[in-house]
């Protein structure tokens, strides 16, 4: 199997032309717009990668890949205007810069080219994959709409909190590579392999989201570290200090939460040291990861076509073994 | 071929039904509030239609015309948010009720549902359909596109009106039309046919909806006439008015527009009068429904399958013959 980079920037042949018509201007501008600022591909990249641990790279797996960037643009954009976001990777966010009607129409068309570059494949495998595009494009919002309903509750158990991460951000990842893997002829034990291997890692990369906002090395982290315990988010951290606290450091940290001290980072970290959240979310994020590598073990091909995914696991969650 | 009515119950006995999962409840309650609204189910029974046109009705209509009627749902909702629409059929639009954001995500996972109806028909037929779908899914969001640019103008020509128009509103009929022959195995010609049909149908419509706005018995139309003159809407009527007026009379329409006048609907009309705009836009319903009925004509079936079509057509646009 080709390396990470090799396969990223074979994606970026195939996508870095213009997906949409020129005109109306105003709606295929905005569209344009979030593709040209970039982003990893990673999503994409699983799919040539779920593909090649199959078979040959596919000329079908570039349109998948394609129709998954799509989607994940698609839902950013709509997530931004939910979330009233100013910015995503450093620059404006659709809604911002083309306003709010625009950007809602921007994201249904970047749905429907999705739908369209899946309808370009092979037709023995066509209604394979709209199926699991469908389920997990359900399965995306409803982890969105879940993550709005948490916002307004104060109470949020852990499992809740896991069931909505993975529908908004793990099931992706997930299906890219199963889709790749149905591209390939894979059977279905392997495919259920693969997804799962998708999704627990998907799941441990959010954990270390949210240990390296708190934990992190600023120099190396790339943004403000403390930024969650400020904006009050819900993350693994804070459920689980929630859950694990004394009646006393739960009181303390809801009058925290509550309140505008200016040392509220700090003192939340403290209690997050007190209740043992450190070593809890490591731990957290192993579990996971290994659940992962559990499952790519036991899909069944050869180790060596294995080699890239397990260095991308490793590169995602920046493990040196 | 059944008539308008009996198609409508059939396809109400396999859309009555709950489309969307119980949880998360605030997402799903959401979009199936929509669906329970009603509405004429114009478009799902054009998909019957046109199928029964060509062959014995297959179950395969039933799924493409709920997808149908699942887009259109879809494109309401989301038009409905921008244009901050309080009302639709004389309930709360799904954004009132239910939020901004998540409309916004009901709209999305309708549209997903939209594709889900379709995944479900025979493969031999699937990538055709959903090619079609995808056309008149773009066209549609483009069309709601330009209308909201529109809004920003002075000066809107006819055509670009009528461009605005045929995507906003006509092709999803004419679609639906066609996808309807698809399944039922009509050849190229006789499905353009069509299309052409339901488009023309469309425009005329649109052409009578604008109309009756401005001309109509307001015992019969159901809503406030001139409604478009105090809200200074685009319409076919205003277009043609501000192409065939004298200059004296555009700056009075313009001023009128600008003003408050509490007698502006009476002083619009009476230039739509001095410049012959009601029998020029009763001509024009008439030029796009003899165009209608003209590719109805060619569409090479025998005559007596065609009645209720013909019907449909003289229904929707009120005609006595």
């Amino acid at each position: 199997m080709q390396s990470f980079t090799a396969l990223s920037t074979a994606f970026e042949n195939y996508f870095n032309r213009r997906q949409f018509p020129e005109s109306p201007a105003n709606l295929y501008d905005a569209a344009q717009y979030i593709l040209q600022v970039g982003g990893k591909r990673v999503r994409p990249v699983c799919v040539l990668m779920g593909n090649e641990l199959f078979s040959e790279l596919e000329p079908d797996a570039y349109k998948v890949a394609a129709a998954i960037e799509l989607f994940h643009n698609f839902s950013l954009i709509h997530d931004d205007i939910m979330d009233k976001a100013p910015l995503r990777r450093g620059m404006d966010t659709v809604h911002i810069r083309f306003g709010d009607s625009t950007a809602l129409l921007a994201g249904d068309v970047m749905l429907v080219q999705a739908y369209e570059q899946i309808n370009q494949i092979n037709q023995s495998y066509l209604s394979k994959i709209i199926s699991l595009f469908n389920q997990t494009a359900r399965q995306v919002c409803e982890g969105q709409q879940l993550d709005m309903d948490f916002e307004k509750k104060d109470a949020v158990t852990f499992e809740a909190y896991l069931e909505m991460i993975t529908l908004k951000t793990s099931v992706l990842l997930a299906a890219s590579l199963q889709m790749g893997a149905i591209l390939g002829g894979a059977g279905l034990g392997n495919q259920q392999h693969l997804y799962e291997f998708g999704k627990n890692l998907g799941i441990a990369f959010q954990v270390q989201d949210d240990y390296l906002d708190a934990f992190g090395d600023p120099k190396k982290f790339g943004k403000q570290v403390g930024g969650d315990i400020l904006s009050n988010k819900k993350t693994f951290l804070l459920i689980h200090a929630l859950e694990a606290s004394s009646p006393e450091q739960k009181a303390t940290l809801e009058t925290l939460m509550q309140g505008n001290d200016p040392d509220k980072v700090n003192k939340v970290l403290q209690i997050y040291a007190d209740c043992g959240v450190e070593h809890w979310a490591a731990s957290l994020k192993e579990k996971y990861f290994h659940q992962a590598m559990h499952h790519l073990e036991e899909t069944a091909v050869i180790s060596k076509r294995k080699a890239e995914l397990e260095k991308l696991a490793q590169y995602l969650l920046q493990r040196e073994s």
